[in-house]
């Protein structure tokens, strides 16, 4: 086995069984890649493959090299509310599986995997190419809305970081599922997280981020997808599930497509202020009742989309509203599809209405110059502004 | 290596070798599974990599435990229909490769792989997160349209399942490449499906499965797709070819966006009854003629999509009709681009159609409310309802 | 280790080191492939497995056989382009990393991968699903706009070619990231493609390319894809850059959809004649000044979308166009979104302009019979052609 291939199983060089503490093993691992690689040009990073087997994680792990994959040969979610939920007394399994990590941290932190290293500019810190790859990060325990749950997070990038994959991974029962805070081109796919408080945050600014493919299923006090001063995000592709949310501040030319969306809570996609020129086409949006016992704190009038920003564009998508009369916030309530809640020139076109009772679209006083083509009726439209263009749908 | 780490030509606990019969020695490698993972919380599953290889499959290989990943290195796809209908006597090599298992039971069974596990109530059998990777499963022989064909079946998961994976698989010269019944969020992605009678096929009833990025080959008897009573299915992004056809029974919320079909045959989107509230955006159709010389019972008024059902969205799709006269049936008739065939408030916007002749959308006589906006111009509808809103395109 | 799995570290039989020479070890590698599969049934190929680390290449790789993967464990990305514009003197790495190929050729060969079988007919030679996975191809120096650059070619595929798998690779620094002649149905996905002249280039004619889930990063001589005499390419869901530049020439039934496109110059999509019957959809298209002191010959007259062609369809698109004043040319120019060059019957809906100057979309005086719904308010267009039709915006 070449060098820069390390077993978390066989390696010798490790003071304690990976069962037992992987994240200790693995910062071991990642020591003796320091150790090895020790020039500017003799960095070529490591693999660390984890078999699968359960596998505790007592010590976080800190990864401040490039190029570093870890990869596994399992996703291996396992529905753990279903378990809570049902008699598992019968059950052949109890836990997820596959490579399969217990967030069990003893050291103080919460984080199963935190990624930094400082610099000064920034640009001496950046780290380039980390790989998470098709295993599973499990919060062990939690119970819903999972925020503020056991307040783990599987993986937490803190300082800037570029073309990093995370790909293939089961993620559950964390309270984050990913933070990354300044990343430039990363790719987010192929992943099945959930039971998640939130299943992936990009704080401070972002660029050209990759979203795609992914199953993205949180509760009613996350998002599916946040993100912060975010540059060209592109969510594309994905089954966003449960309280499929995608809430995106001050973001701008961003891309929300061919997404199948459904949810038991408004708010599906949300636009907050400074979100601009962004763009949601070919979405299927489901708001259900499953679980619309709970409130959230977000009633019928806040819309299915929520656009609080200029120059938006929401094109060719179908909206479904199903929710049984008792479930409608305030009761009696029109529920509201697209709000328009701030903003000028957001244009919506070629969108279809379908909902169990009278549904509208809506246009707060503020708003100007909205745009309303053949994605509406005239009696399912509800405007505060006069300053507005309709094609009523006939 | 570790103990959940097999390789099927190096394990030593086989009785045959995999050459000969690779599902005896998978098999075998599952009871040693079983044998070593013996409590609730002590199955993490396993791995079972076949390298590249010709292998032969003999015995049906049972998968009754969770989080089992079979992997190979190489999807091995070639064209078996080319090698029939060419002189493939100075071909450097005749048949698949890869990791390439050939399906030729002799034990009275059909399937190469048979997913099942039974359980009071059913969440006690079901299953999560098997994994098929990379590899090959080639039906050695057949002839078109493979139905009935050899009846053979690649994968047939026949109990409930959650969370599986296919990914990145190689399918060939079989009946069924891949059935799936009670499915809940699968993967079914980046996989080469080609040559078949049905590519995908969801029975039962399914959630939110993954169909997203592959190439979907089938001739003209069977589906590319096949869901019944499925939820919130989401078909995007894939390459849908030849027979390009995605039939859709009694499902709902499902999505068809941003795939590319090429179809001989009449029926690339069929909506039968109880199909609702789906979405069809984005979506490139080509009917051609290359192999219309063959009637598969659907002609030309069928419709190149097909809506027999309610509140269906079909967005900003570009037709091409481009079928010499003589393969038009019957001879004469206007080709039907989009057949609305019942169901009410169907609703179709910015769709483009190009046609080498004629052609139309047709509403049957049962329709009612269908709005047709900018999506043909006004001598390209035949309405036999006069229930319905047009806005022709200039 | 089973016979058909080679690690360039480990294999006894070559005659360099993999460090010193990796495409001389391949070759070598090859040769015993070849040496061993010796008849039409009995070629299922190999795996080679490069694992981390910093790899020469001085003899350029020859592949002719099918089946080969070759396969890394890092895509290793790093910018080159921000090393060189940058102080490196305190980075930790200064190379890209993970499988890591540098190319160095001292053969006379400019290419890295050379991909190719002759054969009487054609199909005689026709290569099968070779893949490349997850490794790291370096150029180690260039310049924008890497074209002429050094010249040098990551892959080049040089016969036709059937269900070829490039997935998950970096690319860094070539002129030519990826060439395939003669391609039909190959999955391009998932790839890191940046700092190259071109990333991808469909010469000869092909059929039903998969250009998914990408990141293609060009600078302004070449493209992130070019196609001539493509039918049924899919570009869908990529994040296209700098020169987001997607070039068909006599290409017909393609698909551009849900793609976040950046670029500094005119000339986001280009149609050139001959490409009909294709569908531009759902795609976010920002055309921003970054780069824009640079002059790449294409005006603001040369469109953002530029159409040659007939029946395309642009349709659900969101178009934001922002560039500073001193950055337009010709000075004073308004700047053209849409340019329809030329052609009949090409269809634009519920496209959505954004500009932080007055733009516009313009038809040339041969064009005929174009429609432009909801996609621009009167205002908005420049017809020097009367043969069209409008529905403004309101």
């Amino acid at each position: 086995m070449a060098q820069t291939v390390y077993d978390v199983t066989t390696w010798t060089g490790a003071s304690v069984s990976p069962y037992a503490d992987i994240g200790k093993v693995m910062n071991e691992i990642i020591a003796d890649i320091k150790a090895t690689q020790t020039s500017q040009t003799t960095r070529p990073g490591a693999v660390i493959y984890i078999p699968p087997g359960h596998f505790d994680l007592k010590t976080r792990v800190v990864i401040d090299i490039s190029y570093l994959q870890i990869k596994g040969s399992g996703h291996g979610f396992l529905s753990e509310a279903i378990r809570d939920e049902s008699d598992s007394s019968q059950w052949v399994e109890t836990l997820p599986g596959g490579s399969h990590i217990r967030v069990m941290n003893t050291d103080g932190h919460s984080e199963a995997f935190l990624i930094a290293r400082s610099g000064s500019p920034a640009s001496v810190g950046r780290l380039n190419s980390v790989e998470f790859r098709d295993f599973c990060i499990d919060g062990v325990e939690s119970s819903k809305p999972y925020i503020p749950g056991n307040g783990k997070t599987g993986i937490l990038a803190q300082t800037d970081n570029d073309a990093f994959r995370i790909e293939g991974m089961g993620f559950v029962y964390l309270t984050h599922a990913i933070i990354l805070r300044g990343a430039d081109a990363p790719y987010i796919t192929n992943n099945f997280i959930a039971e998640c408080g939130s299943c992936i945050e990009l704080l401070g600014a972002s660029q050209v981020v990759r979203v795609t493919n992914n199953f993205l299923i949180s509760a009613w006090a996350g998002s599916a997808v946040f993100a912060e001063n975010a540059e060209g995000l592109l969510i594309s592709g994905n089954s966003i599930l449960w309280y499929g949310s995608v809430r995106l501040v001050n973001s701008k030319r961003c891309s929300v497509t061919a997404n199948k969306f459904v949810s038991s809570w408004q708010g599906l996609v949300i636009l907050e202020p400074g979100s601009e020129e962004n763009l949601i086409s070919g979405n299927q949006f489901l708001r259900t009742d499953t679980e619309s016992s709970i409130d959230n704190g977000k009633d019928d009038y806040f819309g299915m989309v929520h656009l609080n920003g200029s120059n938006n564009t929401v094109s060719a998508n179908h909206f479904s509203y199903r929710v049984a009369t008792q479930f409608i916030r305030p009761a009696g309530a029109v529920p509201t599809i697209v709000l328009v809640k701030g903003g000028t020139r957001n244009y919506l076109a070629s969108n279809n209405i379908v909902s169990n009772i009278p549904a509208r679209i809506v246009l707060d006083a503020s708003t100007t110059e909205t745009k309303i083509i053949y994605s509406a009726e005239s009696s399912q439209l509800q405007a505060f502004s006069s300053n507005y263009s309709m094609v009523a749908t006939p």
